[in-house]
This record gives structure tokens, C-alpha cells and sequence, in this order.
């Protein structure tokens, strides 16, 4: 393909994107097909000789398309979006077409320096402590490990990633709401799942901190290390917040790295009703939230900060004679902040958002998020076969369908049944998750264009397919 | 920005993408900015109002592009290459709109079996033994981590995921040429660098799998347990290539894991010449290779395969109510595959470079490509003051400048001072690394768009540079 067959296709390709996001609603959310049956239609071996463009849009199509769960539909309302947005699409395409390797400052300096002002930025917009140094990971899993990772170093003073574990039993703590990249991670960095204890909650599914402290007091007597906390702000399941200052002042009282997962709902922190949420976050560790959540950028983009920069860089570094620059020790070589060395020019498209919404735009985007879910709330409550679970918090409700004049031990069967119903109408696409052993829907509101005709559909999607059940 | 807005700026971004590679030649290859540059240049806080796109248009042009070290430049010979194609670019376009979350195969189907499938065809197309599970990662730092992972699980029949360490000491081995992404994972996964084994290696720079053997004996007898060897095919360094045969001979003979490491030169194996390589690959447990190095496909992607996929999926398992799906278990969930929960259909672009370029397309560039090292080869031979170092292996020369009238002691700052005049130049971008104590220039012709005037300007800028040092 020459730099014109590239323009040309180009353009073809920005105008499959556009009529794509034109007719997106008329594709059902959740993808239809059977398990192999997108595999079948690929044939089994390569091309041998090229194929021209025009047959590999056609066959995207006609094979790809119709086998997608498409996240960018107005009614994905399921786990977290990823929500994408048209200035970070731009930015992604302007990065891909650089293609820097960013891994050091030397491999690409404006990559770099615009990730350190990105951060900056995010900093400001949402209030978080100036002494937090961000990086950009490429996930909320990876860095909830990068974060584990850190306070083991830090509680082993680097010797683990010097002599390996040796006798140390560490233990870590979160509550039972707490989202699996936890268990992932304490698994990973060789801790164990046996030691992640996980806390009780109260009545609104946030961290105990009586029982958190108990907790870290019995192991310290047999013989345990704690070695790190992680609070939750916005549990998958139901949007839990964890109390952050409590638990800070028991990791402070025992010098135990804490770090704060708002993977979610970090991006509400834009909005300064919602920024009480981070008081105490001065004395955190470790903190993180998914732009590619609520922020309108496309995924892979986790905002990750660090008080101690040092600790970090400490963590993870490695020199070897080839990648020795001049610059080293004058910039970020970011390669030293997390796990992997290659790393994507993920800021430009950051850049890009802030800039093409203004903060004042992505502000206005949210509150009217929240909005949609503040309305399906009164819906719920105002029908009398339909219950709101837990409170609401900002854009996510969790209800269940509860008619009168059916046994209470059959609501589990009927809410799956209900949600299968929802998935296979093809209007819309929730997900579910267990509160106090139940079986209940979970709905956010949170789609980059979502409007007002949606969530009155998604609503009368809901209602419809309840009364078909019975 | 609306639908019909993006359609208008995504014409205008396909056009500054193609005017972009029209140009690049005229740009420096590597950033002449200095540290602090870029960043004082971006203000220090976000707009509150939105912008207009041609405004960041405007930005990217004057304040980024200047900071960028063009690694799409045709005389970026550095490293190893972040190769982007055209068709490549194409697909990560597609893959940023549909904006799909690709963790589990409910949330993508077509996702999960493209996959699957383009990990057939790469086994097909390079010979790879049939018996082999395929995966995407994002980059070989995370799958090397997943193969020592697997490996330390399988060594301690998971109870390490479960329990922890413990009073386990394992060791790993690797050859002293090896890439810094072993010491990276040998850390992060608890062992402890202290106990990676560096292994001598023989006059070309391949691991001796003498010393291997003695080094796995002295270790059982001093109590440690032999985890994991890691062979390169294709070290950073110098190419050198490990003898896999016989370090697979003594893995089975111990019974310990073996991870082969083909990031850069594993996309070779796509030519039936270079295919002899892959000996020895049946009993082989782990391995990788990067498409996004020498296979046209954007950064990231690392295909990895495995052996055992059970042990694979059982080192990084988890089932939160959240995530359980209807599907399971007759599908492949590939976040059960690898370190992140969230993924990008990386799939695609894959099939666009094997469709666009066809299997032949492929090869004869990369045929191409070992045919330009082998004149600069000839080159270096035919020039009294260059000489190579190392014995060329495909596409990769490692040289010094070593003029008969300077004293030999000088040849290391010599050497220095060349590469930086190179760089300095703006016309071409190479780097360094050591051999037997030596400063010495890897040069590395594997850019997609790289032709003969380009190679002949390379050398002649070396010629230049190196004349007008003295």
C-alpha cells in the first residue's frame, strides 16, 4: 500500500467509522452469535498473495461486525463502559500513525513531557494532592499490581527484588467488594491468595475499618507482615465507596502502603460536589483511576499516581548498556514506572479530549450522566414490581425485579431470566452481580452519547421484558 | 463534536497521517529538543472551554512533532524497530472505533475467535508446532513475566497463587546477552534477581550449554530449585542465537520450564530459510515473538504461545459473580490468559498486515530488508577503518570504527563520538551496545518503508561523520 492508497483508503476507513457511529443503534449490543461461529467463516490458512482493501472491509462487515458486543452503543450499560469519544478516536489515530515507542525520554521527548503535563493536568482539573507524581498505565490491573508491587518493596526495603521472599509471610487487606484485579495482583507478586484478607463490610457494602484494624492486629500477632491496604471508591459491584481518611490513619498508625483503587469513579472527581471523596487522599500511596471509563477516552488509558516517586522508579528499574541515555536522571524515562518497557504514546489522546470537551464540557457530560441514572432510580422506585437494591450512587443503579404475587425465593430465577430477556432484545446490554446473595442488575449510565431517548428506551425495555415473563 | 464533525476532522487526520509519511524524510530522526522543552510549551493548566480541532492540529504540528524521534522515519535504525504499516494503521483505526473491551469472549466474540485464528495462522505461517496455544500480549516485558508466572506455578504446582513463597528458592538462567526484561520479571515475580543466573556464552555470543548444566547441578546441591531457563533467539545485543535444541535437551533432562524469548527475530521464521531455527521447538513451553517489531504490525502486540494451556489459564484465573458468563468453558476467555483484565482487539490489525501484504508480501520484504544488511555488511568488510564485529545474522550489523592510525585504547570514545555525530545529524538513528568490553554501533535495516537510497544514504552519513571526527 503506497502513502496515496493509504490516503484513499483512509478516508474510506474514517467513513466506515462515521456510518458505523450513524446506524450503530440499529445493531443489537450484545452480539447474537454462537460460540465458533465467527471462527468458521475465517478461513484456516493466510492469504498467500495480497488481498485488496475493499475485500478486507467487506469482510469486516459481513464476518467481524455482526460477532461484536458493541461498547460504543448508547445502551451498553454493562460492567464499566469503555467509553470512546471522537477527539480521542483522532488522537489514537495521529498516535498509531507515529507509532513512537515510548519507553524512554530519548525514544520520543514530547511523548514524555506531554504525559508529565497530562498528569499535571488531571492533578488540577480534579483537586488530587500536588505532591503525587502520574504516570500512565495501560490499565486498572496492571496498576493495581505496579501498586502491590510497590508496597512489597517497600515493606521488604527492596530486598524481595533483590533475594526473592525468603521466610516473609505478607498479608494485604480490601474489603470483600473489592474488584478481582486485587486477587490477581496479590497472586502475581507472589504473596498468595491465603493472605489477601478479605475485610467485612457495612450495610452499604463499604469497608469495615473496626474490622480492618482487628484484622491487622491478629496478624501481626501470629507472625503476618501487612503490608499493604487497598481502599475501593466505586466497587464493581454495586459502587461502593470505602471511608479513605479511616483507613488511611489505620495504615498510618501502622505503616502499612495504602493504596486507593477509584478506577470507575475517579473521573467523577471532576466534579467538585464529588471531590469530598478524596479527603485524606494526602497520606495514600498509591492511586488510580481509568480515564477509558468515564473520561471519553479510548481504553487503554489508567491515571496512576505515587507519592513516593523514588520508591517507584525503584521498584522497577532496570539498566541495561542499551538503553543507557545522556538524558538519564534529567527527565521521566518512564519505562522505570511500571512493567513493561514498550509503551504507546497514550497521552496525545488525553491531550486531545481535554482539549476538544474543556473541562467545562466533560463536567456537563457527567452531571448529565448522573442525571439519566437520578431518573431511572425514580422510575424504579415509583414501580411497584421493581426495587432499587442499594442506594444509588452517581451514575450506576442496582435494582431487582420483586413483583408481589411471586415467592421471594424465585426472584433470583426471574432477575436472570429478566436480564437474558433485556441482553437478547438486542436494545440493550446490562450485567449482573450478587448483593447480600442475591442476584440483581446492575445499570450505568455513562455512554459518551447517550441521550435522553435512550434511557427512556432502555427503561421500556426493562418494563416491557419483565411483563413478558410471567 | 458530532458524527458528521468527526467524519470532517477524520478526513483531515487521514490527510495530516499521509503528508505526514510524504514528509518525514525532511524531519530529523531523532528529537534534536532539550529536556524541559515540549513541556514548558504545553500550559500549565487545561482549558476550561472547548477548543477547536484545528487549533490542536496547529499544536500538534509546532509543539509536538518538533519532540518526536520519528520512528516511522525509513532511516531509524535503533533499537529494534516499532514497525507501523499502512494496513496496520488501517485496522488500529477500526479497533479504536468499535472501542471494544476484549476480556472475556461475551464481550467480543468476534474478538476472541479472530484471535484465536490469527494465532493459527501464525503458527501455520512460521511452522510453529501444531500443538501450541496462541495469545496476544501487549509487549514481550508482559509476556516474558507471563512465562516466568507459569512457570513458577508450575514448579510449585500453584501453591505459590495460593500460599505464597513460602521458603521456596528458585532459580532462573539465562545467558548473559540476555534482554532486561528477564531481570524485570525475575523481580517482579518474587524470585529475587540475586537468583537469576547469568550463564557464560561462546564466541558468538550464544549461551554455553555447558556452563547451563553445571550451574542447574551446583544449584540443586546448594538446596535452590531450578525453575526456569529463558533461551533468546535474536538477543538485542548482537542477534546472537541460543542453542535451543540442546538447552531444551537439559530443561527436559531437569525437568525445568523452558521460555524462548524471539521478540525481534521471530518474525524471520516466516522464511522456510530461517525455519531450522525453530528445532527443538516441540518440547519448548513458553514462547514469543513481537509482530510489532519486524512484522509491519503497530506496536502492541506479542504473540505468545504456550504448550499447556491449563497451566497457562491456572496461573492467572479469577471468577468474580461479575465476570461469570453462560459461555464459559466453551470459549476462549482470553483475560484467563495473561496479566490484564481489560484488552484491545489486537486481533484485527493482524489480519489486516497478513491480508494486505499476503504471506509472499511479507517474506519479500523481509528478504529485502536481510539483503540491505548484507551490502552494509560488504560495506564495513570493504572499509579499511570500519570493521564488524559480530558475524551478521539477517538484518542486524554490529560494527566499530576502528581507523589503523589511532590507538586502539581511543576506540570506545571514537566510537561514542561517531554515533553521536549520526544522531546529531538528524539523518539517520542508530544506537549502541557493548561486545567483550567494547563500545560498539548496532544498525538494524527492518523499517517498513526503508529502500536502497535510504540504506546507501546511512552509510554514506556514516562515511561522513566518521571522516570528519579526526
Amino acid at each position: 500500500m503506497t502513502i496515496e492508497e493509504f490516503r484513499k483508503h483512509g478516508h474510506e476507513t474514517v467513513d466506515w467509522i462515521a456510518d458505523y457511529y450513524s446506524t450503530i443503534e440499529k445493531l443489537p449490543v450484545k452480539s447474537r452469535v454462537q460460540p465458533g461461529e465467527i471462527f468458521s467463516q475465517i478461513p484456516d490458512s493466510p492469504p498467500d498473495k495480497a488481498e485488496a482493501y475493499s475485500t478486507i472491509l467487506e469482510d469486516l462487515n459481513t464476518k467481524i461486525i455482526p460477532g461484536m458486543t458493541h461498547w460504543q452503543h448508547p445502551n451498553f450499560h454493562a460492567y464499566f463502559p469503555g467509553n470512546s469519544s471522537f477527539p480521542s478516536l483522532l488522537g489514537e489515530m495521529v498516535t498509531s500513525a507515529l507509532a513512537a515507542q515510548c519507553m524512554v525520554w530519548d525514544t520520543s521527548p514530547a511523548a514524555a513531557e506531554l504525559e508529565e503535563k497530562m498528569m499535571l493536568w488531571l492533578k488540577q482539573m480534579m483537586n488530587l494532592p500536588k505532591s503525587w507524581h502520574g504516570v500512565i498505565q495501560d490499565t486498572a490491573s496492571t496498576g493495581t499490581l505496579v501498586a502491590l508491587l510497590s508496597a512489597r518493596e517497600n515493606t521488604s526495603r527492596h530486598d524481595i527484588n533483590l533475594n526473592g521472599f525468603g521466610e516473609r509471610k505478607f498479608r494485604v487487606y480490601c474489603s470483600s467488594q473489592t474488584h478481582s484485579s486485587i486477587d490477581k495482583a496479590v497472586k502475581i507478586a507472589g504473596i498468595g491468595i491465603s493472605n489477601l484478607v478479605k475485610i467485612d463490610t457495612d450495610q452499604n457494602l463499604a469497608m469495615d475499618v473496626k474490622h480492618l484494624k482487628q484484622s491487622i492486629m491478629k496478624d501481626i500477632d501470629q507472625g503476618f507482615t501487612p503490608c499493604a491496604v487497598v481502599s475501593t471508591l466505586g466497587t464493581t459491584g454495586t459502587m461502593a465507596m470505602d471511608p479513605v481518611p479511616e483507613i488511611a490513619e489505620v495504615c498510618r498508625e501502622f505503616g502499612i502502603w495504602h493504596h486507593v483503587d477509584a478506577a470507575y469513579v475517579g473521573s467523577a472527581f471532576l466534579l467538585p460536589e464529588y471531590q469530598h471523596y478524596t479527603k485524606g487522599f494526602e497520606t495514600v500511596d498509591s492511586y488510580l483511576f481509568n480515564p477509558h471509563k468515564w473520561m471519553f477516552t479510548n481504553f487503554d488509558c489508567s491515571a496512576y499516581f505515587v507519592r513516593d516517586r523514588d520508591c517507584l522508579i525503584k521498584t522497577f528499574e532496570i539498566l541495561p548498556e542499551y538503553l543507557k541515555t545522556r538524558s538519564r536522571g534529567k527527565v521521566n524515562d518512564y519505562r522505570d514506572w511500571g512493567i513493561q518497557l514498550g509503551r504507546r504514546f497514550r497521552a496525545l489522546k488525553l491531550w486531545f479530549v481535554i482539549r476538544d470537551f474543556g473541562v467545562s464540557g466533560l463536567q456537563s457530560k457527567m452531571r448529565q450522566h448522573i442525571g439519566f441514572s437520578e431518573w431511572i432510580e425514580d422510575k424504579i422506585n415509583d414501580h411497584s414490581d421493581f426495587e432499587m437494591v442499594v442506594p444509588r450512587i452517581m451514575n450506576m443503579v442496582v435494582f431487582r425485579y420483586c413483583p408481589g404475587n411471586i415467592d421471594p425465593d424465585h426472584y433470583d430465577k426471574l432477575n436472570e431470566q429478566l436480564l437474558d430477556r433485556i441482553n437478547q432484545s438486542g436494545s440493550a446490554y446490562l450485567t449482573h452481580t450478587k448483593v447480600s446473595g442475591n442476584y440483581v442488575i446492575r445499570l450505568v449510565t455513562a455512554q459518551t452519547y447517550l441521550e435522553w431517548k435512550h434511557v427512556e428506551n432502555v427503561w421500556k425495555v426493562i418494563v416491557e421484558e419483565s411483563e413478558k415473563i410471567l
